[in-house]
């Protein structure tokens, strides 16, 4: 198997669809030639996953590559892009574990109308390299430079949930206690995450500021202030717990839920503010889909995060991508 | 050190730099947003190099790099395309050999005018991934599906010299009889070697398609004639053989200077055909060049290669990106 037998195979698996966007010439060269359509600019970014290091080296074939693919393109919805081609460079020290990620390629090509136009493979350790190529109207694509004191900041989804559905991947005799429906769904949120193209879409001309919440809220959150040089006041109260973190996190009395949802990464949400003229908007928009959007703090002048004086706010560590 | 890091030491290292086309906005953000020039299409393409399967684990970091990148690029210069612009994935488990690449990353940034627009680093094996994107103006890109029957075939400068290169940097000891200037010359082509981006751009309109030689001239002839659905005569004589292979070979009585040649991989020379029509036009661009071009053959319907009798053609193997 070569790149083009896996491009070939993916794309007899996804025949008929046609992407969104562009005119894509097929891949089978040296490279794969596209059209960008008339005032659009072109949105770029490359992520790398590694077996061991970004996911457990034992997942399933098919959601390593739903966990990674959906990934990659979450950074496309954090700056109000549409998806339009990926690139997959893959190598593995067996064909098979390389022909377990076509479902997952699949899914991620079909749910996203991405088309896979190119790529690499080669003997070697476990790992994913996967550049996702998007396209914006002209100067409009959401940056994290560009919050302003007074903004509100916004928070899609509930968070803490891919981390806590990590933690049971990892430890697979954890968690006994959990129902399994809730042992299900929180490992969905690590394996099927959904990157938030049609909420980055709805946000273009509405949101200041946007980033996806890859690292972990505050981790992300600080990166979103320090690039447009603010600080954020938090409203704990304001930040939703899904049910199933709850009765996930009363069975690691060690760790809160509020320790998952703040530190805990690859939840794939966004983060973004927006000037409070919008917060109307911003809740129909949120009818619109079936995931919350949350108003939890307002960002300041002043650099850093602040909390209520009665919250026991976690030092701002992040999550950290190795498990090695 | 992050990838934000290391783009921002590459970035100062090569300031004052504008890329040839495009305006591109600087990376820092979840991806990188970038205009093509009106007519423009867009050429893109991932390479994967792995430390110790495409490049001995030991070699000098700027080598690395220059490597990996010049390889990449020259998927570029195959289609025709021009270079805009690169994101680059690296896994390392020391951040000293990720430090190491950043010589290399600026000489190719400063030799190509390719901009640098994103990335992530990662722990892990030592790797990098490569993405570049290139433009062109629209429906002019060189395929390899494009050939046509009595099409002369022709390659750039000498072929089997990276080859022999990379043999010299795995076996210290050996090639102790190569004076030093033909040591260095060689070991330079695997190193350095140069993507044919000018020659690319100057077949535009002439060529009938191109690939570029990074598996050896046999193995991507074999390519080029496939998705031509088409076969070739070769001219073994009118194939150049550059001095220092000669010499070298010599001291490998077990393979021959034609062996490297026609197997060898890496020296990213383009193979192309072109009309006969186009035959003195093309030997007016060679002399632009610093390197040969080369009529070694000729398009024929007939599927398959063809040698004169008196040639002992080698096993169409090719070259395998291993050395585990």
């Amino acid at each position: 198997m070569d790149e083009f037998d896996l491009i070939a195979r993916i794309q007899s698996a996804t025949e008929g669809l046609q992407p969104i966007a562009g005119s894509l010439a097929m891949p089978g060269d040296d490279c794969a030639v596209m059209q960008l359509a008339a005032g659009k600019e072109l949105v770029v970014s490359s992520d790398l996953y590694i077996a061991g290091v970004h996911f457990p080296a034992n997942l399933d074939g098919a959601d390593i590559a739903r966990h990674c693919l959906s990934g990659a393109i979450s950074d496309l919805a954090a700056m109000g892009a549409s998806p339009l081609a990926m690139t997959l460079a893959v190598s593995a020290h067996a064909a098979s574990w390389i022909e377990a990620l076509i479902p997952g390629c699949t899914d991620v090509i079909k749910d996203y109308r991405i088309a896979l136009v190119g790529g690499d493979l080669s003997q070697g350790p476990e790992s994913l390299s996967v550049t996702v190529i998007g396209q914006i109207a002209e100067k409009t694509a959401l940056k994290r430079s560009d919050a302003e004191a007074g903004d509100d900041l916004w928070i899609s989804g509930c968070l803490g949930e891919a981390a806590a559905g990590l933690r049971l991947l990892m430890a697979a005799d954890e968690g006994g206690a959990l129902p399994a429906k809730y042992r299900d769904l929180l490992i969905k949120r690590f394996t099927a995450p959904e990157a938030r193209i049609d909420l980055g879409l709805a946000l273009v001309g509405i949101a200041s500021a946007a980033i996806d919440i890859s690292d972990g809220l505050l981790a992300d959150l600080g990166h979103l202030l320090k690039a447009s040089k603010l600080g954020a006041r938090l409203f704990p109260d304001a930040i939703p717990v899904s049910g199933a973190l709850k009765v996930f996190a009363d069975t690691y009395p060690a760790q809160t839920a509020m320790d998952f949802i703040l530190q805990g990464g690859d939840d794939y949400e966004l983060c973004f503010t927006a000037p409070a003229k919008w917060r109307n908007r911003i809740e129909e928009t949120a009818s619109r889909f079936d995931f919350l959007l949350s108003r939890i703090g307002t960002i300041e002048a002043d650099p850093g995060l602040r909390w209520p004086d009665n919250f026991a706010a976690p030092a701002a560590g992040g999550y950290r991508h190795s498990f090695l």
